[in-house]
């Protein structure tokens, strides 16, 4: 059966996170049900990262397999056909806001049987935004973490360096994480200021559960003065989540 | 009664556009009930220029009069919890997604009674955004104008410096529009293509109804390859809307 590669882009605020949910409409499940409606069967549809609730994602890879004749460039276009008019037929010209889907597929590419989303990956990259400034947010909402207390993005940068490097990440993983090792080796965790905006650029293998939550969390509490860099050394040292900083919003993510 | 001077961003995909209207939320109602709540009497929220259902603002400018003896900062801050907050308390942790509101004060100041947000403009930008590519959009639905076709960005831009200057722009109006005059001066009409986005930067003293849209869409013929230049010229010449290209969906404004 002919396996694709999807690069996938979402607005993640109105979905469960990327994992299938019982009740929640999640982002795997929305593109499994379009997936069907194109192919008329059943699909795993298997994604390097699981991201939370909340959270975007700009290019999301995933694997289906469709036992279909078609080429990378039909894959595409069905699958957001069928995300954007899950009845099957366009909308009428009159239907002002026809359809609340924020999932796009970017791109499909036919791939061999040994390429597999999840194993295959070999880095995987976030950004986490934070917007600091008194005003909430109007047009971002959703899009940033609000951040009234001024930051310092440079203590933050130097900060986040002491988390490079291969570490045990376990005062940096949620509680629930199902990760067999806490070991983890971090690339990259790059802080700079555009602006009014803080971005925190991360960069590794894989992650931890809540891994860049918590480090954006925990870097805040640097931007702001109230943590030391040796805090964030003794926090990691420590290996327990209850050392680590909080988890920042989604929003950011 | 002191005059504040209000700089406001808003995402306008839920709203009527900025004017008030009978039955549906516009952004200036929607500011106007939260300086109600935070003033204690009613005022006219006068904008510096009206923008359409689903069109956003980065700095739109207003000004309101409020009888208060508040200082500028209060305001603002006063004004945004409302808006954030009609209810008048703090959302509980719990809730999930508290608030719809998508309107930002960014910032208040106090000036004197001569200065007015409407008459007091000089100059006024807009960006219009398209992402020119196959797949639909995802992440930036709603705040652009997905356009298929290959968009020459710049053929699209020599044919705009047709537009600029002192002109009759008839042909770049609404039907509707009720501007007693339709000869407007402007300054700057820029395509530039930023990857698979094309923006389009405009400033002028001000502007017709859809005026702005009328243009992104004219140059959209322009950028597909089914209009020239002198097409341009011609249907300015013309002075009747017919003669203009279509208008561009808000999303992109």
């Amino acid at each position: 059966m002919p396996r694709f590669k999807l690069t996938i882009e979402y607005d993640g605020k109105n979905y469960a996170g990327w994992q299938k949910q019982v009740d929640r409409v999640s982002v795997q499940s929305s593109i499994a049900e379009a997936v069907f409606k194109f192919c008329g069967h059943e699909v795993d549809v298997v994604g390097a990262g699981r991201t939370d609730s909340g959270v975007h994602a700009t290019a999301q890879v995933a694997h289906v397999d469709i036992n279909k004749d078609v080429d990378a460039f039909k894959v595409m276009n069905g699958i957001n056909f069928y995300l954007f008019n899950p009845n099957g037929k366009e909308p009428s010209q009159e239907d002002e806001n026809p359809t609340q889907n924020r999932i796009a597929i970017l791109k499909a590419e036919e791939v061999g049987e040994d390429f597999n989303a999840r194993f295959s990956a070999i880095r995987r990259r976030y950004i986490y935004r934070i917007l600091n400034r008194r005003p909430r947010l109007g047009l971002e909402a959703g899009r940033a973490w609000h951040v009234v207390e001024d930051l310092d993005a440079k203590i933050m940068h130097e900060a986040a360096q002491i988390l490079v490097g291969h570490h045990d990440f376990t005062s940096f993983r949620d509680t629930q994480c199902q990760a067999k090792s806490p070991e983890k080796t971090l690339e990259q965790l790059d802080v700079q200021r555009i602006g009014e905006e803080i971005r925190i650029t991360t960069c590794a293998r894989s992650f931890l559960h809540h891994q860049v939550r918590i480090m954006a969390g925990t870097l805040a509490m640097v931007g702001k003065g109230r943590w030391t860099k040796d805090d964030v050394k003794a926090a990691l040292d420590a290996r327990t989540r209850a050392a680590g900083g909080p988890t920042a919003p989604p929003d950011g993510l």
